[in-house]
């Protein structure tokens, strides 16, 4: 049975040893999404919003999180970053919008990078939620999960099926 | 029609004058949730994990990234937060078992705090996310969203129904 | 004649104590600019290079960077700015363009803002120089100063002459 | 009996709600020290070493470390700081000589600085250390502790006898 | 005679050059303490506390202190660590009882972490004094040193004798 | 025609793929300048100002800016620096002095150390500004640029002529 790694021999946490794993390409892809009301969505998207803007500062957000991403999360390992890109897609969902968001991030190191892509897409996420709250609250943040990774001794993951 | 707020007269992002609004007590909660196998729930609650040591980790990085709220959303004011507390519940979910996380934060300002709930529980979900994932990379991230926010001059807000 | 304020009574710089400053609205105006060749000129403002994209992103990094001022003016007080706006300006000179930007900076607080609104500008124009710096190395950031200050006991301050 | 105000309902840890305490000016006093050999002592000292300097860079260090305080301890409240100074006596320990570190730390807020005060120290030695331990790694911290607060409702602290 | 390695020609702090020095796996272990009163132990360490909480949040504390270590010391390395353990034990000192804190650190790289472990370890003290400051604010952080470091071309430290 | 790199396939900004660009020896050069008037450079250069401490004060900030430079800079990917080194000269500039600033910036990385040059100069700049601003708020932080890059694939870069 696998066992958690991020306890000590108190059964407290710590920062696991990852002195010994190899130094190899590592890749993670994660995903979230936003759900908007069609004012949004269309302020967002047309003319009227400077298309594009919410978007653009939403991605910088995210990049600039997932650099952060080991001051977020307490035992992860800081780990410098070859990569980050994000990207959006739009879906209709009824009488609303889903803004898609997929964060792909790679490094060469000694541990993986699934924590550093799923904190860019939560704080990408976030950042649309603040910059459009002032029209509406009720926007939801959708499932927020791991897509795949690549690289490291415990081989790859890959999601089947897409979630909302 | 509401306006976006975050915009500056060329249409670009700016950090929007709050210098006006009243300084009053505000509050904001918020809600995510992560779901987990049944490996994964009976070692975090079970003695064999040292009962509570994940959830303990997790809101210790809720409450930390809830300070940092300012830092990683763009355009979020930097606010001093008078109180911040996060609490879970477990639901089991067909063979699975769902970790509800609820933050509630206050301050006595001039901006709403919205974005920092919504970040404490993000980070909190992400949190037990990496303390677990050794056993498995499956789990998911339920939908984030604002549950309540009372406090300063556009009203309070509150969702009627849960989501999951 | 003025005195240094940063210092101590053993010479050393010191965090100057501004509890009994009052707590009035203060703003303050800064201006640097950023002189580009015409390739970089063209790729920024033409539609080849998604008009825009690249002063959204600087625009983000100097209200992010205006945030974290405390942080990197080692004897700057932390200060809950109430608002940041950042705007630009495109003037043609010889065969080179200067990126003209601007920054204003409002709080409600007992200490002025002139290092917020220097910092937010300084991280403007490097970031502008990150992003095209793929492109040629030689471009020059140009003088960076205090346009305007309001608010605080010392009285207001104006500069005439425009630099650049 | 005195209760632990760090923890909520459920028994985990809390930023406990300060929004309903009284805004007034508060104060704390730290002290810490660390003890060093001759040759160190010389060398921060005399002209040899361009006197001060480690000195200077500790104060900075302890500054801006105090401004970090409710990044660094996880259920303290961010407060915006109006002063901190930090002081130096040099005392001879037999052989070796101890440099007595002293922060005072102000602000105007609702919740006290205490943290802040002993952060400033502790960073302080910390920077005495990391600067001189290519000289000798046998330098020690001595003890760090609360010597006075003022401000707010739990009335005033102040320890009577000197540690070392 | 060893000489300072933080300044430069100028007689001024920098950071020092270690692009030549070999990359190895480092480790260095640090100690402190924390002397508290009875009221505090029992609440600590029995049934009524919840157990174990307030360790659990300044082991946090720690472990993300020492991933900020080159943020809080100046002229330390930004270095990726690959691993934090903390661990605790009680030692009754008279009617008081002392939580003795040391911390583990290991790298990969070309510089050692001394200066992390002793970060960890004062980040540590200074949480447990904030957690229970509520109850007793004379509590003492004790003596804070270097235990042992491995690695590196200046070989090996081990200090003989325990401190308190 | 070489084309912006921090740009993905939707046009939005993107933290660029270095994971196969070789990890060699990288250095950078930039300078930056402050001029101010004669009281100023008679309080920070005569024996009444504790000579030296605002240009050590600033040499701390300019070298602790530099490690947060992918923290400031959206795009700019975190590296592990070796080693920073920050030098002043005067020169006399009419009625004022104009403090010369220069940054040397070194790594063993996959990516160059430009943006960390320029941060640490305009950092160092922008804080002897705050230090001094007391007296006269009409300082002028000069041009800012890089004066040469060495290692990585693009070749070397060098400034032939000294602007200010």
């Amino acid at each position: 049975m696998a066992e958690f790694t991020h306890f000590n021999e108190e059964g407290r946490a710590k920062m696991v040893d990852v002195s010994e794993k190899p130094e190899t390409v590592r890749t993670a892809i994660a995903h979230s999404s936003i759900t908007v009301n069609k004012e949004i969505y269309e302020k967002i998207t047309q003319d009227k919003m400077k298309k594009g803007d919410v978007l653009a500062v939403a991605q910088v957000a995210g990049i600039m999180a997932c650099k952060k991403t080991s001051e977020i999360i307490p035992m992860c390992h800081p780990i410098p970053l070859t990569g980050i890109n994000i990207t959006f897609a739009w879906e209709q969902d009824g009488d609303n919008y889903r803004l898609e968001i997929t964060a792909s991030v790679k490094t060469k190191g000694n541990t993986g990078v699934e924590m550093e892509a799923l904190t860019a897409v939560s704080a990408t996420a976030l950042t649309v939620y603040d910059m459009c709250k002032a029209v509406d609250k009720g926007m939801v943040i959708g499932q927020t999960y791991l897509v795949e990774k690549t690289g490291g001794k415990n081989g790859d993951f890959s999601r089947k099926e897409k979630l909302k």
